[in-house]
């Protein structure tokens, strides 16, 4: 029952109340590792929920992780602690992480204010969604008044799991075609704040009209997501972009959209939790008779359909299907 | 038990192995949809198995739909039917679809030998991948002798639906910054063949020794991924991209690969379709007492910590838990 890691859980928990950096970063690899950290959650979950989460999330190429440091600059001026948590598309083999912008911006890492963490993402379906969301109440419980969650906005997980943050800007940037365009479609109803970077760039007023556009088309919410030009690296429209996400986070807090997204994040959490466990045991079962390879092998010759073979696996597994097809 | 459509399964199933068009999509409209296609697949599953699955990703801007529709047209030089399945990003309400391509290339479209159709993500989880599995099963009953899977190469969802291709081309172009590194990183060890898109730009020739580079300190593989350099809209190295994949897939008969992709392949669907009809389950089988919803409140006011809650939820819904923890 313990954690794999050295650390045992007490020492984590301990660490990450008290805020020692070691032992946050310890518990997120922990988090990020096999089943997770049922344990260390336990015993740090009714310490948190003081934090606000907030969401940044944009094509490759948006410049989003210089803008999320600029940002979490700009909280430390107003005198918040801020946690960074970023999730990058990486690889089962080289766990690539973007170390460009630490390089440029290393001053913010000798902030003890600041704790920033790219999260590695191992191919586990789920697994990525319930570590970050780990990850987020770690920080949380380790007193951080602010954690940025940042994602590329490509890819449904990608997106569920910004999704998950109280307020979520969007980053987009003038002028990068046509897939660019279907990303717009897929994060226009999840931005509550739209970005645009790189604003010194030709066809920003464009951009920025188009997303006017794009708001005056879509079906009318309570809240229209203001639209904040900026040039990350040199900070301009920083400050905007925060008093923008303030002043959403404000709104929530005197609308029924708070309650309904927090009750929203937690079923996320709770059905990302179940998922990853229901694809640990399916492949911590077999073999067995008839099992899940046998069924693998009958599909691979083509003597039963992917359909069945899946309908009859799951009647064993799950108790009382709901589900009536087999 | 029958599908929600205006059609019969009898009539799609027809209408699927004659090869018409209109059933083809309608076909594929109810794999898209609910539960997906059980009743069809069971009847066209044993007339699949002789279509090329061929894969196509990359980051977003690569250029990938119009080298797609490219490589549909030599593979009809070649005499070869084909079908293209695009997995777009796309939204829950807004079904982005990228439109700019189709236009462009109208004449592929008037061609009977070619079946062009863009999924609709719908934010399901499991579902796209289940979805395409089935799109793929039903142009491969429909006769075509290739079948094109192309998705965006960010995002797990998208990089795992493209995995299941037989031969997965991944397609770069020059100088798109640090997140794309981190793209390149993780799609590396996917690429079968490796595309250097927009080779009349500056910086093809560092992208491709880069890429070289990477291959050469990568663990070493039985396949050494070719590098490709293409004008996808002038057509200039589309030849060379068919010959490659060709050539890969003639190797992948020899190799003990071909036979363990196969059983990849196959695993990865039986997830899906698992992980899907598990998801549903969760959400019809609520409201009951002590459920879902009663767990998410308890998490939400934080009286009880999300892994408890998952874990009680999770030892109700399935037989004999392999995972020993609570």
């Amino acid at each position: 029952m313990s954690l794999s890691r050295a650390p045992g859980t007490a020492a984590l928990v301990d660490g990450v109340l008290a805020g020692e950096p070691r032992r946050i970063a310890q518990a997120i690899s922990a988090a990020e590792s096999g089943d997770g950290v049922p344990e260390l959650l336990r015993e740090i979950f009714p310490r948190t929920g003081r934090t606000r989460v907030l969401g940044l999330t944009g094509p490759p190429g948006a410049g989003k992780s210089t803008l999320a440091l600029r940002v979490a600059q700009a909280y430390r001026r107003r005198g918040c602690t801020v946690g960074v948590v970023a999730v990058d598309p990486s690889s089962p083999f080289t766990g690539g992480a973007i170390l460009g912008d630490r390089i440029r911006m290393a001053e913010i890492y000798t902030d003890p204010g600041v704790f920033i963490r790219s999260m590695a993402t191992r191919g586990a379906m789920g697994g990525l969604a319930r570590a970050t969301s780990d990850a987020v109440d770690i920080l949380d419980a380790a007193g951080f008044d602010v954690v940025l969650v940042e994602t590329v906005g490509v890819g449904q997980d990608e997106v569920d799991i910004v999704k998950t943050a109280e307020t979520v800007a969007v980053v987009l940037v003038p002028g990068l075609g046509d897939d660019i365009q279907a990303i717009k479609a897929g994060i226009l109803e999840i931005a509550d704040v739209f970005v645009v970077n790189k604003s010194d760039r030709e066809g920003a007023d464009r951009t920025a009209a188009e997303l006017a556009m794009m708001l005056d088309l879509a079906p009318s919410r309570q809240w229209r997501p203001p639209i904040v030009r900026t040039v990350a690296p040199r900070a301009e429209g920083v400050e905007a972009v925060v008093d923008a996400m303030e002043s959403h986070g404000g709104w929530l807090g005197t609308s029924a959209d708070g309650g309904r997204r927090a009750v929203r994040r937690v079923r996320a959490r709770l059905l990302a939790l179940l998922e990853e466990r229901f694809h640990r045991t399916l492949e911590s079962r077999s073999p067995e008779p008839d099992g899940f390879e046998d069924a693998v092998e009958r599909v691979r010759e083509r003597s039963e359909d992917p359909y069945s073979a899946a309908g009859r696996l799951f009647e064993r597994l799950v108790r009382e299907p709901a589900v009536e097809r087999a």
